[in-house]
């Protein structure tokens, strides 16, 4: 068992997880990062160590949409202590419900949701008991809101929000020490759009959107939600920072 | 292709889908019952033909957590024009979110959110233009409400609820014709218990619970959805009796 301890990061190739590792590792923070591309986690492995070289960073390739990469991902960590696991992997699906181009839709349900119970699952059976170990699950707006014309990927992101929000009752009822985490963000400039639909060129989010934040913005938003003591990060339309609160679904107590 | 009309069920062996095959049978409406065990199904086809021997029926032996046999099912329907798509098929999970049985979770992902994302996108794809069609997703409560303790099971009905909803402001919006329905029953004394902790021997609801409704009950409240116009059919506690509403998740206009 190494005496380090580490922050997992999924879906580190790019975007959200790309730049949430760099943050973690200005704190400090050794890091295990994985993603399916080798070359992208090599490339941040590298701007990590000009970053603070003392920070260790394990790199994993993996195919988190296979439900057994991702059980074996988890079992290669054997040897980690882990202190913070951040589900970060995550994509959107081409077509919509009146279309649906059903492989692509069922990849993005194995890495949205199965991939999610999986990893959030075993780390908490293992890291229940563990002061100061988080679980941070990243969903999205769409996982509070119904966004017709984006039904399929919204109803992944509910099972998101609300599998997080459990977690966390069901930790706090317990008496347990690991807190879960949502984070919400909005349109984010990242590979989210060119990779759901499969796209050869990125997309200019400046000239598509008028209102998004950037992966960087993001991830220091999801640093707020690991500093603090609430639930759930929500990107806030108004002021389009973050907005930390309790749990959002109804809930029996 | 058939002359006929049907109404397929899922999960139609036992509990709510057994029960809604009987009522619609009742109003003379051909089915197609689908469910693993055969002998069950073929039992349901004798009774039906008791109610009726007119009403066709067809019968699918189908294990629809596979995602291959969710998608063989659909297309060995091509020649029946179907009118009514109920996904009743569901189950809960072993063990709780301390103690997760990984394969037992996945199982009923597969069941409860695949299945469900499969055959609801291949409907709404090939139905959204013919006038009556219906598709009545069977959630929860839990659809609506995080339970911890049930945390698991609670996020994949949230998965339902939010995917049947979508779709229904889709088909508004859009000037389709189909209209999606989500079912959110509570306690139900089915096999729900025994299924989902693999239990050698029936559970007595009535020993177990103070308040439960009857698979019957539940079939009779899933037809009053089937003939209002409302989006969600939802247990109310105070009279436990459904209650018909507009979709009851947030919502982007």
């Amino acid at each position: 068992m190494s005496t380090k301890k580490y922050t997992v990061i999924t879906g580190a190739s790019s975007g959200i997880g790309y730049e949430t590792a760099k943050v973690f590792a200005a704190r400090g923070k050794n890091l295990i990062i994985v993603a399916r591309r080798l070359d992208r986690l090599e490339a941040l492995k590298e701007e990590i160590s000009a970053i603070d070289p003392d920070v260790d960073v394990v790199i994993r390739a993996a195919d988190l949409s296979s439900n057994d990469e991702a059980i074996a991902l988890y079992e290669s960590l054997k040897d980690y202590p882990i202190e913070t696991w951040v589900n970060n992997a995550g994509r959107g699906n081409r077509g919509d419900i009146t279309d649906p181009e059903l492989p692509n839709t069922l990849g993005m349900i194995h890495l949205n949701v199965d991939a999610v119970a999986i990893l959030s699952s075993l780390y908490v059976r293992d890291y229940k008991e563990v002061e100061g170990a988080q679980l941070i699950n990243v969903s999205s707006i769409g996982g509070y809101l119904v966004v017709p014309g984006a039904t399929m990927y919204v109803a992944t992101k509910f099972f998101v929000s609300a599998l997080t929000e459990g977690i966390d009752m069901e930790m706090q009822k317990g008496g347990y020490k690991l807190r879960a985490k949502v984070l919400a963000p909005a349109t984010t400039a990242t590979e989210f759009v060119q990779t759901a639909n499969d796209l050869d060129e990125a997309v200019d989010y400046s000239q598509k959107y008028t209102r998004f934040s950037t992966a960087e913005e993001m991830a220091g938003f999801l640093l707020e939600l690991y500093d603090g003591d609430k639930t759930v990060g929500e990107m806030d339309f108004a002021t389009m920072k973050i907005k930390l609160s309790d749990p959002k679904h109804p809930h029996l107590c």
